[in-house]
């Protein structure tokens, strides 16, 4: 049986070189879906814009019969459902989510998978209950070290056949900042089904993978998990036998709105000479951002752009503004964030075989025309 | 300058056989997205999984400042504040909306532009005013033919600079069934930012590109329209001198809800043995749903599957169920609808230069497993 699995569910690879974005691919690119940088102007991204990956299928579920459980390593193992969920005291955090693998498709050789080109992020405002609250009270015992999620979502991956799970180290999941919630509400509103509709995990500043949706069940165990999800997938490898080291927090990344207006098939962008105002949001999972800097002329010159004050969402992107006189001809803008604790972004590709956690610049063509 | 532009914005083009969808493609199929399939169990589509096309930019609109003006040839020209809009008696009305590039990067050879598999359909609750009653309202002049409408989404497209515009016959814009709206709301909530923001036109029957978003201007002529997306796009050609037929009502097309679960790359089905419910929607533009046919077996050999009845929404999907006894092994599952017009799904691909109106059958890999 694993044999006839294997025949439709093959190894992670490379794309060959000049191989185009196979059919596979595209069927993931046609589900899923990034955030339209445009939207880059919200502060909260709208329902229906922020980026969504579902590995496997959205699952059929409804409020009312669903039932979260806390059980292993606790003195008193739990069953919740959304009513009593609801119940406890809420909080809302506002929280920049990423996919680990956005920028892959850029990437030489191109491990092939869903294909996000730069666009894999969103901020939501998300509510719900703290997981050290549920953690409290069902009471953790002394020899747990990780919790384990399990979401309702079922698949195949790699031939293993799988529900979605991952696990946080229990520093991970008690810490009070970033706070780890069990969030019902996006944005003010019941969860949408692709974002985990009714529960999910937030885990502010770890890329999406983290953020187990359609939860329905919390473990605590007393081993390192090793799910496909925490020990196959979601790794920094250099070879199939690199164990490599874990994707976890989020690199620094700037994006910019793209300026003017887009040709409809190349997104190549136009605009007229002049004053361009430049604009975007900032973001990084391990320190605020404290340097954001464009660069209009592809020559290697960086200027420093002006971020928006600190509004206390330490965990959510940060706008910033530039200005740009264009001069007719053909230009390549780009812009790069650096955090507080130094990390910054890569001019030439970090390459991994998995395509994660790869924060290249972003270059945008822009046709600058002749006066009227 | 036009060579300027011509640089960037090229034109129309097939793919040459075996090539890969390239990254223009993908930069379209990262922004756009269709309906997760699973998502065809929601009799209305959820936000954020009705799909979506933008031809352009999603503009930065407010709905407290936008104006629809109604002008040309009327006696009485109109300028309307969305609480003018409001204030008028409105209606709602259920429809299928599908793109007319539905399928197209099934196609060989395939159009280079928006890839879709086959995914690309919603189906929404839009509340808005008749356009017959803002018409009546303007008072239209016995010399007008057609009338233009003009969105706030601006681009270049196949070397053309243009707001987007598209035109209805007079006898459709003022039809009584299929009655056209300027919507402001999508299953009772204001439109989402993509789907047109603060006002769209609504055609029930045709396909998107008739449901012109971001609605700034309604104008009466006396002429037929020419612009870009009536006369050099959406047209069924076979060559590009041909001057074509222009793309209207919605081609019949059934889908089914992908049973079982998914391998994550492959997207092949995997089920187990024994009885599979098999159940999707179906929907034409042209005349109410009156047959849907499935194939389990990929032998030619067809089977008609239970229709729900009809619930009043002449322009909505239908839902549909049957019954499937999979034996371990690899299946093909397929699916087609015939309307009352006697309009059916082709087994072989209708081909165009710009992959329109495209309605081949679904094809569903599946792969039984043994029993455990």
């Amino acid at each position: 049986m694993d044999g006839r699995i294997g025949d439709i569910s093959t190894p992670g690879r490379l794309a060959e070189p000049d191989e185009g974005v196979g059919l596979d691919e595209l069927a993931l690119a046609a589900r899923n879906h990034g955030l339209p940088l445009e939207a880059l102007r919200y502060d909260l991204t709208p329902a229906g814009l922020h980026y969504v990956l579902v590995h496997y299928d959205i699952p059929a579920a409804e409020a009312d019969d669903w039932q979260l459980t806390v059980s292993g390593l606790v003195r008193t193992p739990l069953t919740l459902d959304m009513r009593r969920l609801r119940s406890l005291p809420a909080v809302t955090h506002r929280v920049t989510m990423e996919c680990a693998g956005n920028g892959r498709a850029r990437l030489q050789p191109r491990p092939v998978s869903q294909p996000w080109l730069v666009e894999a992020v969103g901020t939501a405002e998300w509510t719900g209950v703290p997981l050290r609250t549920l953690l409290a009270g069902a009471g953790v015992e002394p020899d747990a070290v990780e919790a384990v999620f399990t979401g309702a979502d079922h698949g195949v991956e790699r031939g293993i056949e799988q529900d979605y799970q991952r696990s946080l180290p229990l520093s991970s999941a008690l810490g009070e900042d970033p706070e780890v919630l069990v969030a019902y509400e996006m944005n003010g509103l019941p969860l949408p089904p692709q974002h985990g509709y009714p529960l999910r995990l937030i885990v502010p500043g770890w890329y999406g993978m983290a953020h187990v949706k359609w939860l329905r069940d919390i473990t605590l165990t007393d081993t390192a998990f090793t799910g496909f999800q925490q020990a196959v997938a979601y790794r920094l490898r250099q070879s199939p036998d690199d164990p490599g080291e874990p994707v976890e927090r989020i690199a620094p990344r700037a994006l910019m709105i793209p300026p003017g207006f887009p040709d409809f098939m190349s997104r190549t962008r136009v605009v007229r000479p002049g004053e361009v105002p430049l604009e975007g949001r900032a973001w990084s999972g391990h320190a605020p951002v404290t340097r954001v800097e464009v660069s209009t002329d592809d020559d290697g010159s960086w200027s420093e752009a002006a971020i928006d004050p600190p509004d206390g969402h330490g965990w959510a992107w940060r706008r910033w503004r530039a200005a740009w006189s264009a001069t007719p001809g053909s230009h390549v803008l780009s812009v790069r964030a650096t955090d507080a604790d130094g990390r910054t972004q890569p001019l030439t590709q970090p390459w991994n075989r998995g395509g994660f956690a790869n924060n290249l610049v972003q270059q945008i063509s822009v046709l600058c025309l002749e006066s009227d």
